[in-house]
């Protein structure tokens, strides 16, 4: 009801089903006189799409989108974007076959009690992680912008399971950790543990199980000032677009949960000055002070929970009967959803900031040429 | 600009200052016809209140609060209710005396950034925890109305510092844990545990330094099927709710940043079926699947910072002459600000479920006498 | 910048241009289980048509729907509905023959200071009546949903130019009334009149000139109570609604204008008693009073500007030279728009009154099969 | 039910009832580092208040507003700015005489069907003209920000009745315009004119009867490309704060329900070069084409209602027998409401300029010493 639709500035409206006809979504707000590169689109959608690995579902989806609207000569005009991606390797046939029963931690319930007999359950419908292609689309947009004012939003897969990459890398220059990111299966920045992580799914792969993990995303390069204290802080902004990705459970700034057991004399940033510009000596806060940017970057983690469908017995409830059952769940699921999710939570922050600076006059509605 | 409202169809809007003349809230859409309880919302403000116990601040503050709108005859009309609290005991000596260095991870150079000379910097003017006195009295009225209907708002301290309660609570009992949370001085469920956090915070406020911790909430009673996927899901709406409560770096929900190391197999919640009616083995999943509630308790935790003012010495900047300082910062503040913060997660929440079911037309906008 | 969608429960996000690929909406918040009848939603469409008399536009465009979300089986699901309609009878030539010369009361000038050069000013982009077909099928489908509540939204030519029809139909037999609207070619409800109209608009075609008109507009059906006083009146929202259609300079509700030369004692509507039923004894409040709803008709007029774009001489500037110049603008616009507007003022209008109704709870979110 | 703020950047929030303890608003997005000219805010509500001259309502309010928040020496800070004031001659003995009967044409079936038998009638409560002095403050507030950039806002009384004013001011000229309506008691500009409407609300006053009219608005100084097309026009935003305000009817742009009975080529504003600048010969179009603004003056007319409660005789209905009626409703109030709406349709008009300009970046958050 009207819950498909974020952000003041640059809003984005989601629209298309898992199993339907299109993915799609509306950009509202880019700026004008964007030169929009087609081919950054493409390769941001590669890393969401499926079938990029052994590691990922099997289901095919070349995920080629059309733009509809909002375009002239290869440039925004400032009118609102549509882009559509058509589905092509549907099959809603497990669908039918698991109809009269819950998945456990799956959305079938909650469907079933928001929507009655109503709504399109196959492949989850509206609650699939498929509809996260139009974020991403939407996120490339975003990141583009952003480049131009030398911003950069970032992420890589923290943790996979219980194998942990505990290193602080130097998040202001990103392009190496780029590099290194690119460089793995799983979206991890260390070698060997990308190694072990890999290892890790590809063993609870073959056990029919999942597995979930964190991944740590960040902003360099915004300026400071940006946000305010109250309801539109960067965190609650950020949080907000983060938790309608599928499956996070979490989200944590700059030190997080960690900071809940250190003292205010170890948590503190102490302020110094840096090349006659005030700037902090570490980054526990995470680049925000009072809902609001201090210059340094942005640092968030997100968890996600393991993939709830599974081939493993299970226990759960056959709907006509109420009987308990046991029950294996088989279908085409990425036994852990964390690196194909890496580019989402770097679309609906590229998304997030980017709504900031239009709605605080940091970036113009025009762009110059 | 414009970020001080939150909410649809109960929406607050927060008004007032630190050191100002009032602390503020406008509370629009509490449905016509509740008999206001006063005795409970001045219990409530009650465990916001400086100078509760010797764990607290010394700034003394009543906190009676003023009705000016929205009332008639003890009842709501369904018009705005505005409650003001007087500030009494202001103190802006120390703004003046500190006004040429920044304090380490708080707001001093965020403010300086957006507001440039022009702003209240007094007590932290609009980030000051103080303005939280608002939302625990919107909390309270949510609170009344959510009781008619049977929903209970819950939280309690489960970490100060390093200090961490690790027991799994029967959530579906909150009776009995509110008597154990007020036999507490920090709020917490375990009278021994809760004896070791008094001790930390008693040694760290000797010590000039501070502690964070996590706070517990649950929500019982709460339908099925409210919320939705997308950007209305009751975590994206919760997460940003509490994200403005000061202090505040984390929220997660269910086994939260745990699942992310727990296999499908693991944390998935196992449907049973429990006095005919569908239910969940376990509650990892925090009562909410795909942004829905399916029945079982919405469980949360919440991350707290330490206390950023503290009066140890810290290396900073006096923004003058840009030169390197130490400085000790005295003033009024808690050496842990999460016992008094647990009725405040405990506000957030309550405002935030109302909308849902106010927006959904769970609960009507004039209840039956 | 962000500006395209309306609605809070029942929301549309337009997008698409004139002379783009696709005219587009995505309609965000149809209860779920309505089947949706095809053949009215191109009834409506067909009634918004270019070239569907001679009194219309040139450009030949079939406007047929494609369904890109939203349904599965017939039914909608509760997801966002996205239609397109691609277009087809583009001609941009004029626009590189005029690009250099503002047209006299067109949106040149607004969007060359709007935009500065970037922006698709083909066919007027973003600001072309054309988009408004998307307006008319998100208007079917909130007809279709209002429908099953008796609720239902008529339109009628009351103007054009200077032949306007003071008849005080009886608004609570609206069927009648559609019946006597199809059979003229200008949407009026006289027959007399309608001949004299549509010579009117002959004879100002042959002139090159153009004319404007008053719609008048019905809700019949709906029940007591909806709205409100200050921000969300039904006027404030309807009106807001309605000057998003092109070419609309004025909105009076019941009696209107007419109602400032009145004495309260004879514009008040006396209360009487109806088949022991309140109502009023007549209707100059147009069904609403305080800005909630009394239960007798929802009446109002729009009134429409003459379309600004004409084929005789007039004053205007050169841009490049900044000379004045006189010009006549040919292109295949409609000398009057007012006869394929009504349909337009009627998908807004019901648009505007579902949501008020999801938004009250007035209408579930699932409709009962 | 959350109906009672708008705005997006400059938002207000209303709260208080007519026969409560105050009328209040809360001022959200007021830029920081305005030194606010407390005489200006009391000379604006010295223009809407009671008991001003022999034609207004005889309740005595002396209109003393107190400020709660947001001011710091005499400056705006950026925070929210709450301002009430007290009501003092608060007379609620009618409201019982009359609970039993409908007056025409005023809320009480209204309230009654939206609030059952909760809600505060007394006055009209929320429903009431007093609210207005809430928006004249907030407008107050709005019209110092924009004097700085050189926009103002002016109204004046162009009918009572059926005595109108169809003189074509200079409004480029607006202090002289200023200063005429000062010397009128009805707040027309044209001193015979201003005379008559005088008269004939005196007249209508011994008849225990009552008057609506006409206000028209001018904005000037308004810089070009503000505004867009679709749901945020200028007209769609100005349209929904006007029908806020009790009484209105209506309102119409530039030659407004007049321009639907001229052609296209008399209509049109033919574009010119004056002082190497373009603008047009005339201003039929009231300043705006396409929802933007094109530099020259923004116009509209509002029309107001007589007032609804008259000491005439009257039909009408006894609630508790549903028997018919005829009934006299002697009250406080003012034979016509036009002269003092004059100051709140200012108001409201500045309330959404400001909000426009400070979204589109404009007017900065932060104004320069």
């Amino acid at each position: 009801m009207g819950d498909n639709t974020i952000g003041t500035r640059f809003k984005i409206t989601s629209f298309g089903e898992s199993h339907g006809k299109v993915v799609g979504i509306v950009i509202d707000g880019t700026p004008a006189g964007l030169e929009l590169d087609i081919n950054f689109l493409l390769s941001e959608l590669e890393k969401r799409k499926t079938s990029q690995s052994s590691l990922t579902t099997s289901r095919e989806e070349p995920d080629i989108p059309e733009i509809l609207s909002g375009m002239l000569d290869g440039k925004t005009t400032g009118a609102p974007i549509c882009l559509i991606i058509h589905n092509k390797d549907v099959d809603s046939s497990k669908y039918e076959k698991y109809k009269d029963f819950l998945r456990p931690s799956q959305i079938d319930y909650s469907l079933l009690k928001k929507q009655g007999g109503f709504g399109d359950f196959r492949g989850s419908g509206r609650f699939s992680g498929r509809l996260t292609a139009g974020f991403v689309m939407a996120g490339a947009i975003a990141k583009q912008v952003l480049q131009k004012y030398g911003i950069s939003v970032f992420s890589y897969t923290k943790r996979i399971g219980t194998i942990s990459d505990e290193t602080v890398y130097d998040v202001r220059n990103l392009y190496n950790l780029f590099e290194l990111r690119e460089n793995s299966l799983v979206r991890a920045l260390d070698h060997e543990l990308s190694k072990k992580m890999e290892n890790s799914i590809k063993k609870v792969k073959l056990e029919k199980d999942s597995l979930g993990g964190v991944i740590k995303c960040v902003v360099s390069g915004l300026p400071e000032g940006v946000g305010g204290p109250m309801f539109n802080s960067i965190e609650s902004n950020l949080a907000k677009a983060i938790f309608s990705i599928p499956a996070v459970k979490g989200i944590e700034f700059g030190a997080g949960f960690k900071a809940t057991t250190m003292k205010g004399s170890e948590h503190n940033d102490p302020w110094v000055v840096k090349d006659g510009k005030i700037t902090t000596l570490k980054n526990d806060s995470g680049g925000i002070i009072g809902g609001i940017s201090i210059g340094t970057p942005i640092e968030f983690n997100v968890g996600f929970k393991p993939t709830p469908t599974i081939g493993k017995l299970q226990k759960t409830v056959r709907l006509s009967t109420m009987e308990p059952v046991e029950m294996a769940f088989s279908g085409r699921h990425d036994p852990c959803i964390v690196p194909r999710a890496v580019v989402v939570v770097e679309a609906m922050t590229a998304i997030v900031i980017l709504d900031f600076l239009l709605l605080e006059g940091k970036i113009p509605t025009v762009l110059k040429p």
